[in-house]
């Protein structure tokens, strides 16, 4: 599956949602362009990390499209904010498809890029979470990754799926579709029956 | 403007003694290798952050100089702390100085190297701050940026203005002085005037 | 000296178990997930920064044997985690030895790269050292190397005297050995007296 490119916007933009609620939720944050920055570290964060590793220019970079999706973002969940968070279910969904969307094409370009397997499903998951761990690093709080227990565990075991599934000879777009299932439903499950993931002693 | 040799060096030198007195102020990191570290990151921070963006080669990493400018600026900053802070009006007109002078190096730097206009701006003020940013992330405090309001507000509107005058086909000489100047004079303003952004609700 | 192969795998390894121990010594990072993360952080970050900087692909994404080794050290710190505390003294000199080996490999890697003498110092310690930086950062602690004293600068006193006797003609063999050793004795000697460095006023 090459993800539609505005498919890729969309997603953007909802991250870019979720960074600038974050950022308001704190007084510290409050002005618009507290907010603003957030917002954005949260949408291009985890590819833009990605994307230097792997030796490539971030899209955000090159297509001021996706500037402009992640204005349309901040602006959005500004003006919108109560109505956001009384419909928190939608917008969960919303978040749940976009870190599983963004696994699968990190997956996808690292593969790519000459990555090995085990590596890529690493890198799928980095693509997916490392904006938000960045934004929380930077707003000085415990990366949410870390309490939502299994957030970036939903991204790794899609990754790794659709690594599987790869090395099986599956097609990209069968495979592409199962493991954005896969992780969209493992996040749902687990939120749902409030699952964790065992404890060291 | 190809900003002048000894100018980056004499900037990088401002970064690094605003680094070492921020370090100097906390007695956690009051031993010569914690000051020399934070005044390192603050002043080369910004621009390897963008550098790797690029995916170009940081200056100081292949100029020995850039390392021997932050040398001279940690002993001065710790030799003369009292009189810098005695003086800290001058010391604010440097730094002033020194965001301005790295955003529109920064803004053209990106654009040289094929950046989209409007990532080319958040790129300008990337160098200016991230630095900064850095610094306080290692140091477990909440980046100034967040809340000295008007400082990377002052970035982004230089380099707002560069990259339109530049559009406009304006002389590179002109463009770069007079971002500059816009951005020191915004800086000025907000501080005397104790201006702030308008808030999120 | 080229580090042998399986001497960088176990390097990583050592780093992967210390990494492991820090987090799981938190509430908050206790799950699988946390531990593994953290610890994946601490072996890989540093190698990887200055990889970032260098602009060459970090081994870890073209290797997936180092992905096994930090999982074999997550899985060794998780079930050995009591006897490992009991002889942390061992542990510690393994730590030791691995900080050594990674400036050292650091350097060298920078100089081969073109990097600027007192830069590639700077690349040997970042090396060692910053793999642990991010972890603190990310779990929301002060870097441990801002406490303990005497860590990060007998890597940089071991990386200049690397620098000085390669400048000097020394054999790389030799010059390997020497530096590994200082790092490794400088370390203990400042553990054993308790040394400090002098403090900024």
């Amino acid at each position: 599956m090459q993800l539609p490119y505005y498919i890729d916007l969309l997603g953007t933009l909802v991250f870019a949602v979720s960074g600038a609620l974050a950022a308001s939720d704190k007084n510290m944050y409050k002005d618009i362009f507290g907010v603003t920055f957030t917002s954005f570290v949260t949408a291009v964060g985890g590819g833009t990390l990605r994307d230097m590793i792997l030796g490539v220019r971030p899209t955000w970079v090159v297509d001021g499209n996706y500037l402009i999706a992640i204005t349309i973002g901040v602006v959005f969940a500004i003006t919108f904010k109560y109505y956001i968070i009384k419909y928190r279910r939608t917008f969960f969904l919303f978040d749940t498809i976009g870190i599983a969307l963004y696994t699968v094409v990190g997956v996808q370009k690292s593969l790519e890029h000459g990555v090995a397997p085990l590596a890529a499903i690493i890198m799928g998951m980095f693509s997916a979470v490392m904006g938000g761990v960045i934004r929380d690093t930077l707003i000085n709080e415990i990366p949410l990754i870390f309490k939502k227990e299994i957030y970036a565990t939903a991204c790794l075991s899609g990754a790794a799926i659709f690594v599987g599934l790869k090395l099986l000879g599956v097609d990209d777009n069968i495979n592409s579709f199962v493991s954005v299932f896969v992780i969209i439903l493992i996040r749902v499950i687990s939120v749902k029956y409030q699952l964790t993931l065992p404890k060291s002693r």
